[in-house]
């Protein structure tokens, strides 16, 4: 039988909030088995470049890295975040190691072509070095991925924490059975956005069809969803969407998505 | 037979200039057996904390660490310089994981006392995990270790460089014959200072006192040199001091220090 395997992805905005931070990090540290820790990016990487003067430029919704906000996201991301969690992780008796996709040759990636827009510094995922990171769970380390990945040739690259937690399960599966936590700011899918507590306990293919259908999965949480299914699609066993309670080995107020 | 192990720690000005940084890393890569690199630090962390308009407080030629300070040292250390280093490493072939001493729990230290002055954020060494720095070693990992270490409670600490590279190598000499490189902006320790290429080959314990009683060694040098020889008193093996062509396999122009 296949060992267990979580791959938790949890977003900047939570590392940012002290007792939101400690809150999710006592929980990861109690959770059973192999376990990988995704975190994104948060405001601070905003803040600081408008600290130093960098322009921060958006197109159609999407951040433009250049190499000044790339070393941002490199100092805020792969530094501060990363050292603050694998610390307090340490505390928690947890025996992390921060990484980004360069460490360890993690998770390759290419730089975007150039199509109508140059993203600049960021990175579609090619591969993900599964024996690397098994080596390291072997040897009892939690790995904590920031959204950096890098193109072998020694550029970094700036890459979605939400695709990279997909990518590390998507690949991870081969050898283990595989959950895939996304820790968001609400409880789960919702049938009713309006109500907090209509939490969708149970997604599958179908349910999803006509969940489009209906117009429920609207909006941000359509890319999530079809993050989710990417990953179910792929080998990935489930995929667990909620707050960060959902991370509480008794709580079962969220929504779970299988194929 | 005991396995070897060479410690070297590179100063940020280095890591700052594209072509020494180059060079070092090729060098580095180069280099046979296993191997850790602590990386020190340089203006950039300065320059930001002007950015970010953070004041950096000296006393006594030394910089006292407050919790802005120390952001920027987990910003700058433990993320710009680590991740490009690692990038680089990769790219040439080494299987680098950039490393504090949270991660991995590898270093722990306390909080300096106050005493006349408050350092803030520093921390003096207590303890080095050689397991958990073995078992990356045994999996085929190369540390690449910046200035932070952690108190085990969840709180960075700053430390000096210099005395990380020496606490590592004293504690891997348990296990390693471990040679220890110092690597600076000289050919090597210099019988006259105004001649670049008067490199003292070899001193041991009592050319070591002869040469502080002629006075050859002063200034910056004694610190560096007492570092060397406490690393020494403590079965380091070997300490080589000398510019980064000391890690070329072929060159001699540097100084080795054995007890």
């Amino acid at each position: 039988m296949k060992q267990k395997l979580s791959v938790i992805k949890i977003g900047g905005n939570l590392i940012e909030d002290a007792a939101g931070c400690k809150k999710v990090l006592d929980l990861f540290s109690k959770m059973d088995g192999n376990k990988i820790l995704v975190h994104g990016g948060g405001k601070k990487a905003t803040e600081l470049a408008n600290q130093m003067g960098v322009e921060s430029k958006m197109v159609n919704g999407r951040r433009i890295t250049n190499a000044e906000t790339l070393d941002i996201a490199l100092m805020v991301y792969g530094g501060l975040y990363s050292k603050k969690i694998v610390a307090k992780l340490q505390s928690l008796g947890t025996d992390a190691i921060g990484m980004s996709g360069a460490d360890a040759n993690a998770i390759r990636a290419h730089k975007r072509p150039k199509k109508n827009v140059d993203f600049g510094f960021v990175g579609d995922v090619d591969t993900v070095n599964t024996y690397g990171i098994f080596k390291l769970l072997q040897a009892g380390f939690t790995p904590i991925f920031c959204a950096l990945t890098h193109d072998g040739n020694g550029q970094m690259l700036n890459t979605n924490a939400d695709t990279i937690a997909a990518e590390i399960a998507i690949a991870m599966s081969e050898q283990f059975e595989t959950t895939l936590y996304y820790c968001f700011e609400k409880k789960g899918v919702l049938q009713d956005i309006e109500d907090e507590n209509s939490v969708i306990k149970h997604i599958d293919s179908q349910g999803y069809d006509e969940l489009l259908a209906y117009g429920i999965i609207a909006d941000g949480m359509l890319p999530k969803m079809h993050n989710c299914f990417y990953a179910l699609r792929n080998n990935v066993s489930k995929v667990c969407v909620g707050n960060t309670n959902m991370l509480e080995a008794d709580n079962s107020e969220y929504t779970t998505l299988t194929l």
